[in-house]
């Protein structure tokens, strides 16, 4: 089953957009009268029938919604440092989005060797992801954030805040984030901070446990930033 | 630090390979009298000191040998049915190297599409992962193996063997590899099966009953071959 993507289906438009018009009656070669499936990037996925088969602009009729299509029983913020090679940050977006997360969000800190972040092919290939792995939410992906900014966000009491950090750091208790998912409680909502390749500076982890992170690790092994990042969405994922 | 690799080390070499010497001597410029690491791919790092910096034959002596290097606490096997596009396959072999992985055996079952597998240039893969990430431990690559074949395989009383089926099956016990690893006691030898995408097929998963596998889910996300595969290694990884 192909999935089709609107976001303004929900604001009540009843045409498939020019892409995705050309995609559903070039490619798949659609008619009028064809059930497709829509997913509006908010959870709801429609089942429509297409009432002209326009490659241009097909237009369609819904016939039932289904909400929390794909959905998974967590709400997961991942806040990742790009590394130079921005394949590396793409494949994570990727990945990420198929396994299931929320918000990706890139941060810019003391010791990032990339300063410059452009979403648009990110962006695209989270779409892409969602739609491949049947999600009806799309996560959205923020724009370049400061890691203190990033540290400093309210993000209401109930959520755990786990920062990843490589070093130990004297006074404070740094567990394994399997050991942090297992004493995490009813309450789901997470946000994971995964730094660059210099890892983030003293002054930015003082901050973070000023403003109740709990430092995390993720075991022995030495990973890339993108896999350290993509090991902690398979964390929270196989932990709920 | 650098490592290079030198599998002939353990059995007394004393000279590195034309490539690893053009790296060393080249590329970042060692001179006679430095001291370089060399791993041997069995778990040694042995620290050595260049006593000829010669770019195609670098001659050394050993002053200590470390056993265990960057080593995992399990034993983890994984048979993964490789996709059509190869560079998702390259993909998983490099992350899976880089969080902790012993053997990768690509597998061709009923309903594989990729019928053949060539293995150099995801040798090369792995070996640069491992480099990178500070494995002592090389992961072997094993040869393209049909599924049957690895289901009966005798992998000894002690290893837990799953694998991962997305349907459900008559009178069997599927459970998610959580509880599979939460309850698989302190034997720490996995062998991980997935599938291609169309999944095995019921015979494949009736000897797999017959030979003691157990079905195992990786939850309810849709993923692709080689997420799903990763997942498993996380999972493991994160478990230990």
């Amino acid at each position: 089953m192909e999935l089709f993507f609107s976001r303004e289906i929900a604001a009540g438009a009843r045409e498939l957009d020019r892409q995705e018009s050309g995609h559903c009656i070039k490619v798949l070669r659609h008619r009028e009268g064809d059930m497709i499936h829509i997913v509006d990037g908010s959870g709801g996925l429609y089942r429509c029938r297409i009432t002209k088969a326009d490659a241009g602009a097909t237009a369609f009729e819904v016939e039932e919604k289904i909400e929390g299509y794909g959905s998974h029983p967590y709400r997961l913020t991942m806040a990742v440092a790009p590394p130079k090679n921005i394949d590396r940050f793409e494949w994570f977006c990727e990945k990420a989005t198929e396994i299931g997360v929320d918000e990706i969000v890139p941060i810019v800190g003391d010791y990032s060797e990339r300063k410059v972040f452009k979403g648009d092919r990110c962006e695209r290939i989270i779409i892409s992801a969602a739609k491949q792995s049947h999600k009806g939410a799309i996560p959205s992906l923020g724009a370049l954030t400061p890691v203190r900014g990033f540290l400093t966000r309210d993000f209401g009491a109930d959520t755990h805040k786990y920062i990843c950090y490589c070093s130990d750091v004297d006074g404070a208790q740094k567990i394994h984030i399997r050991q942090a998912l297992a004493t995490a409680g009813d309450t789901n909502d997470f946000v994971v901070m995964i730094g660059p390749e210099g890892d983030f500076s003293r002054d930015e982890i003082a901050l973070a446990l000023e403003n109740g992170w709990q430092l995390i690790s993720l075991g022995d092994s030495r990973l890339r930033i993108e896999t350290a990042a993509l090991t902690a969405v398979a964390a929270v994922y196989l932990s709920r």
